[in-house]
């Protein structure tokens, strides 16, 4: 029972990806997780987000094994256990190709905290990745994948992956998390109109050196508004 | 039944924001007031605008408080009083963070007049706030926001808020107002036009230094073709 | 009947404005005329694109007089009529703020032909007026809105109203024609895709000087294919 | 029979052109083939799209001749049939004018790979082919254009037209092409976003020199991920 509202809430969250003009084809993937259970609830690869139904939402365990017949995982799904077992808060991932912020993970740049959309959602800058070695690449791509975002946030003691929900893997694409697969979406959806403002942010000041960034007592003051024991956003209803 | 039909009006407007793509996910917030009753109608915090019914809208008096049990109203509704008390000619106020004219903000850069387009809602370029202090943001963020908006136009002889109906808080986003809260949406949605232009126009032009500003008299007539005794735009209901 | 023919292609051109994303708020107009009548049929001022109806456009004979009670003609009529007396091979006018085009408008710059998409519609580069003086604004803004438009096509050897069906009026916004109302909306759609590309193209390059205008041979190619009696593009309804 | 299913998905995938917003007017055509029967099905020369039934689509020969009464084909059937003879493993093409690829096209710049969105569909740069001389476009127009892209892919051993389904035409536009109509599609969309995605990583980066491509040894893998003997993504239909 459990398992299928899981199902029905990772079927709904994909095919928001297409509402919020997030996905084009084919190009992401989102899952859910029971931590109880120990069970992540994810997309199947390639399948069209028009056509989903929760039926068709794959079962693995926190190893990417898939634990009952039905169709194939997300070939992203090493990457996204992988960073359910390193942060135990988050329980939805997104990954996108979103423009903008692909964009940035192209250009390997960090985005910048310029305003307070981005406060709202990230604590500090979104980070980049360092690329993967080819000996990665070769041996398991996509769970090595995880292990570079892991990395990023394990040796930076300024970035917490509750607080910095989400992260560009260079030459890649965004990442991003929440507190449930919904949760995941609204913060990729933040992270690429925060990356489309930047751009033209620096095109108005004449390029990133020139722009300033926000003062941090403003976005302290707008993180807190939405998240943590003195959030005063919304109906209180977390 | 009054505040009844400003309810709905108030719904009305907050629903023209998502088909005017000047919001995503619950980024923005618009009201209306009664100035005979001295009551604002405002959207409640983090609710979805596709959800909203004129049930759920939100009244308070002109300090901000709550006047019967329902939904938490908007965290800006403090800036939103500010206004309505410093600009008594202004029946409804709207608050995005539409993209192009947030870009502006975060470049802390008014938005020139450089056509007919600009010059049809805005009187002059629309200004940009000082940051906020600490201090301010600290003590009362949302109020102080309104006070450095009320500030910038008490403070410049040039700008007068009835003809100039938006401002851009620096780092933050715009908000703009109008007679009546569909109004301000039509303003809020001509800021973003104007600042997407704007940004175009600069490329065009090599930098913001290159281009030029409109015709002060072409300036005056668009305004003037609108606006005031002399306007010819439109049926003459006004 | 045949008035009431030209009624309904106007008003459903007027809506395709609306459909072909040319068009924000009331920015813009359209209008049809019937030659052998002397009457023109254009959008009332001020109302919305989807309620307009058929009953709801304007009749004006050809200096820009009502000829029936009713709503009030847009308040840019002056123009229309202007370009339908001087241009008298084109049935239909469209007006409009479309955001790429107005920014060329805004710089007064042409938009060059940088491509076969451009040399489809216009066979030569888009051209820009020059601006009014504060004389032709004060005495009669929009009837030498016409003016300055008709004289930049008469005072140029190059350019023909009826191949290069569109111009840029200097700090305002674009104007296109065509041979009935429908086909002005394409030329207006052409227009602001020519301006979008050419846009980019001059970030590409790194901008406008170091682009290479498409080959004169290609230009009048793509032009004769789809205008002219050699033209083989379409079904040849034509 | 087997024809009606060809000039079904000629159609249906002809329309898709609209929804993943490809095309405007009637700027675009694609194509399907029958290879044991050796006929292409192509859509009729400037018909809208949103009234093209399968009975429209044009049957015409791998010599671009039509074979049975009815609407005349598109005007580029000509370019169409001359890749099919020289690429015998594709059986879709689609052409479009979509903007930020046709930015490119008339920057005459291939668009070189920065991220994993463009090696999943190219397993290279998308190449530029040279402009076409005043003789070849006099002579025979849009066979020639066929002849320029496969001189671009017969001319240079780093390209395949199988794993780089695509190609800027100098000055013109893209073509991309596919192993059915809808595969082209996909195609022709990796191709618009890659584009747009290269086109702002360029200006993070501050222009085209200053960009890093994709490691070479991350191409590979992703391409490999999709298509060949060795791919994983999707579930394994192919």
């Amino acid at each position: 029972m459990r398992l299928e509202a899981l199902r029905q809430a990772v079927c709904d969250a994909n095919r928001r990806l297409v509402n919020e003009r997030l996905v084009s084809l084919t190009w992401g993937n989102l899952s859910g997780i029971d931590r109880a259970a120990g069970l992540v609830a994810i997309k199947p690869s390639g399948v069209a987000y028009d056509q989903l139904t929760p039926a068709d939402i794959v079962l693995v365990d926190l190893e990417g094994n898939v634990i009952e017949d039905g169709l194939r995982p997300s070939s992203d799904t090493p990457t996204h256990v992988r960073l359910y077992r390193a942060f135990d808060h988050i329980d939805g991932i997104t990954h996108t190709h979103s423009p903008k912020a692909t964009a940035f993970a192209q250009a390997r740049r960090a985005i910048p905290c310029l305003g307070t959309t981005h406060a709202d959602h990230f604590a500090t800058a979104v980070p980049v990745t360092r690329p993967l070695t080819a000996d990665e690449v070769d041996e398991a791509y996509e769970a090595n994948t995880g292990r570079v975002i892991v990395e990023r946030f394990e040796g930076d003691a300024s970035l917490d992956a509750q607080t910095t929900p989400g992260v560009l893997v260079a030459g890649h694409a965004p990442f991003a998390w929440g507190r449930d697969p919904s949760d995941s979406v609204d913060n990729a959806a933040a992270l690429e109109a925060c990356a489309a403002m930047a751009l033209d942010t620096f095109g108005l000041c004449g390029g990133p050196a020139e722009v300033a960034e926000l003062e941090p007592y403003v976005l302290d003051k707008h993180h807190r508004r939405k998240h943590g024991p003195a959030a005063y956003y919304g109906q209180g209803s977390g």
